[in-house]
């Protein structure tokens, strides 16, 4: 049994943490943080918990005292120096929030708004889409884990850029997400009376997770990609389904480039490529860890159409983390993840 | 007062047409057919109605015997004999089913899978988007009242079109509308633990709506459009919400595409352009007869965002056909009509 | 045209007033305060008045100079010098909180902590439950507007307790209410991922709309009721929905009883007793002033029990103010109040 | 390993065993089966479960035959031949319908219109109440797993039962329910328009779980209970919350009450009582086993009024059915169950 610790407790991503590592049978969690409410217990914040969970919540330092596995799910900015005494102490620190995603530091500073203090670290981190790079991942103490965006954009994108099928700089990224990726913090706009029955964008062409997913993509192509990305806020808990347009470089049918798409990820428990004709959709991952991608194609326009979706909570945050720390730790990577959505 | 009557008044468009026309100043509800009720009374299918219409549900025929201003509210393929009969009788006819919207039979035939009976009909009938063909609409007693998604994506592109702004072959139209758009009729898909908590397209780039948008902006662009259009269905009732993208020609600054817009609308009633730096909501429209428009550029990629939003039921149908009415019957334009969404 | 303005305009509650007061055609909206917002227009907090209502939020003293008809939807206990200078100028003011709904100040002191400054005024006042109270209403430039669970379990109640037909100890109160109840302040409770999927009552016997029932009650049945109430909050922005439960004194046969509620509502526009057989819903009364009454009976344990359902902020709230207003200015009671629900 | 198959896999609670089963350490799912779907596989109906089951939906002849523990989950009146059958081969048979929960053959006549086919059968079977009838369970081949209604009934009321605290003919059940509640089947009442932002009862004292709970009451009372049973369509997807008003006999403080029920239920992994103060929320036990109980006192009426939250689709159904398997098996009875709900 392994001596996992969240930092950020009781925010979503933490609580989801929490909930996922209670049942996964390698890891016994040892201690929480959080700043908000340091000596209550989680049931406190999350009745859920009642019963299953009596942990105190301590502070940020006690957590890497007492645990071999660290999962830290803060705001942008408090993760560097948790990261720093995690590598020296040789502890997995798998890191939620955006600090170790981005390798360019100049990328970091104008879209975050302040520098890396701690430039060094970033080199020794490495970026956790596990699909995409497996072989990275059990090579570093310090893991970035993905935003959740670029994960559903990324696992509908590479198989096509691989293969050279689009143009990588006509790509346009229609995504909608649940409003729990905004996060357990109030505003206005999460108010459900103004949630509810209500859909629009919002960050259009403006999001964070834009230099994320170009870096992602430009790697993947082995090219530099561009693309146009608006998210929007959909009246539902879960999810986020991309809906992906891209030009064609050349006409090939779609038949072949789905035979493309489930070749490349045949080998995937977490990547579903749906049968032609199929549509993915967020009910069917939700819960889960999976992602389910669905091509279609414009014949009229000649673009490709992905649609890919996922649990923002779960294969965007929580779920692909506990899915590094399995590959950090050589366990069977499915261990403790939930593989098939309930579908209502 | 005019005598109206509503054919097919048990649909979601004729149970919306019906509640908007009984608050109408200058019209009676003077019949209402129903196939599928006939002999009940509204109030049987809608609870709503109790004690505000007890007007029995009659036959087609009585509906155009006893009124001067016939609704068709029908499927596809059945509103021919019902126009023409109008029209010999020189009452107004708004068919809102598809069978007046499109020019070109061909077109016609192509999508929805059977020819026009009656070819000459359709050269006497206008098409009844209000905003940019208002002229049209006085000067014959057929009018095809516009598709949902077609009324906000014209509206959203019209002013772009027209001032030559954007390419007119890059265009791609992300739209999602609520499931209301679906009609009563029960499907899998609209049952409500199918639906709710869920998210996702269909009809990729193969919703007869297509052509609908593609003939229309041809028109205001003077030049051939053509477009992807990719639908979802959203858990809400009610609206839809279009995220248009559009490669812009050359490089205007935001400001100055906003000020056209504001200008082109400025007389416009039922559409607002929102200031730079709000975006549109379908919340905002919701149970009223406007149209919200924002604009947006991404920078990077050189690209118009534009997002148009409506109330599916309303401007995208019941509302704008009552307008026509409006515009037909030389009565002030906004009567009868909700300006104002209740935000909640 | 009467000069009507509201004092806080930006809760819901003012903001739906403004909505249904802009559509009004005998009232010109004349003023608007805020305290949060003064200085804006009201678009800036509700887009949905883009292009409707270009009024500047003032202070409350200008929409009482300006106006002739002063609507108030205030936090309890701030209401009472409004009204004392409303009245010493003639001009109707009705108080959409709670500061004028009860009698006793006693009651009012042990319910919302703290006492009455101006007793003298509450003799002044009426309170506007339309149907219960109607000769009463227009003998005073004071109105207290119901609280919108005790609209809904008045209208449904008060048949049965004129009629003695229920033992007025044993009503039991079980009251839905949309979130739109809990206002326009974010809490954690009406975040909507915690609100979504969710439902649990609160208050439990414990609400502030108790005494006021009571209150209410008491006066129909000519004798002293207590009552158990437990509201619920359910996921939805719109609606009350109240199933009540009482204890038969006798074994009337339901047609009975329902006879007896068709005959006491007969003249109301805005109550309808469904037919039996038939079952209030919050769907087919929602962004209406009506309130749908069904009546229902358990044989085997020979109690009545009453649905009864309303929109919260039309007739629990908006609505009723501006029925008020109607009935003290002597204007027909239905004037721009909505008779039909949208069913969707 | 256990061979476990399942008889009416393509409903809501075959699926949601499916996917529960699937997770069991000590089950291995061997055959499915479905009328209506006979001969696809179960991902052609839920897509969720790609990649993850592949098996083919057979017949119910082949379940039985290929497997060790059978769950059907049919619409009543349909599983006497196949627990008779599963009898004879010393098979465990569970009964997620309604044909082994009544012990009274003339009760099930009456509220379900037909007599048992096979009335020495029902002698033989028990009723998989877990926490109140849990010694039973493992004395027989056939087990009638409770109804959702009942179940969160029974364990929020046998407490207060057991110690006499309540007067047992004052019982009423205001009970809601989320929409999975009514099946895949497809209906108006649950078509997404008509269905969400909507609420109201439905079989007001009238529905077949009326006598499933009198029955479990009054062997825990022992004496005879009688109560008034609404229940409730909440546009959620998933849970059961019962709202149970009780007369007291005497007048306990609540927190002697409270202590009763924490010791009652002190062992029970899948019970919580909540600390006082705290409100049961369908939020935090849907997609899990558990009960969330909360106890309140109206001091005003005297009245106990309990919480009581499930999720209808697990401990109403699968899990509760799951739960029945491991006591017959003798395996730890949380085996495969989860015990945390996601709280979002």
């Amino acid at each position: 049994m392994f001596k996992a610790g969240i930092i950020g407790a009781t925010g979503y991503a933490g609580a989801e943490l929490l909930r996922l590592l209670l049942a996964h049978p390698h890891v016994e969690v040892a201690a929480l943080s959080s700043v908000s409410f340091e000596g209550q217990v989680i049931a406190d914040v999350y009745p859920a918990f009642t019963g299953a969970c009596s942990l105190p919540l301590l502070s940020q330092d006690e957590v890497i005292n007492q645990c071999q596995v660290i999962f830290a799910a803060l705001p942008h900015g408090l993760s560097e120096p948790l990261a720093r005494r995690c590598l020296s102490e040789q502890k997995l620190f798998i890191d939620l929030g955006a600090d170790f995603r981005l390798d360019d530091a100049d990328v970091y500073a104008r879209w975050y708004g302040e520098s890396y203090q701690d430039p060094a670290l970033h080199a020794l981190s490495v970026y956790g889409l596990c699909e995409l790079f497996r072989e990275d991942i059990g090579t570093s103490f310090i893991v970035g884990n993905p935003g959740c965006y670029p994960t559903a954009t990324a696992l509908g994108l590479a198989p096509a850029l691989e293969a050279d099928l689009v143009n990588p700089t006509s790509l346009i990224v229609d995504a909608k997400s649940g409003v729990t990726g905004a996060g357990r913090g109030l505003s206005q706009n999460t108010h459900f009376p103004d949630c509810n029955e209500a859909f629009a964008p919002y960050k259009i062409a403006d999001h964070r997770h834009t230099p994320e997913m170009e870096q992602t993509l430009s790697k993947v192509a082995g090219t530099s990609v561009s693309l146009t990305f608006v998210p929007h806020l959909l009246p539902v808990n879960r999810g986020i389904l991309a809906t992906i347009y891209a030009d064609l470089k050349s006409d090939p049918p779609l038949s072949q480039m789905h035979a493309l798409y489930i070749d490349r990820y045949k080998d995937e428990p977490f990547v579903q490529v749906l049968p032609l004709g199929a549509v993915a959709n967020l009910r069917d991952v939700k819960y889960s860890n999976c992602c389910h991608i669905s091509l279609h194609k414009d014949e009229h326009t000649r673009r490709l159409i992905i649609v890919s979706a996922i649990d923002n909570m779960i294969k965007g945050a929580a779920g692909q983390a506990i899915q590094n720390m399995n590959i950090a730790l050589s366990l069977p990577e499915i261990t403790g993840l939930p593989l098939v959505s309930p579908s209502f």
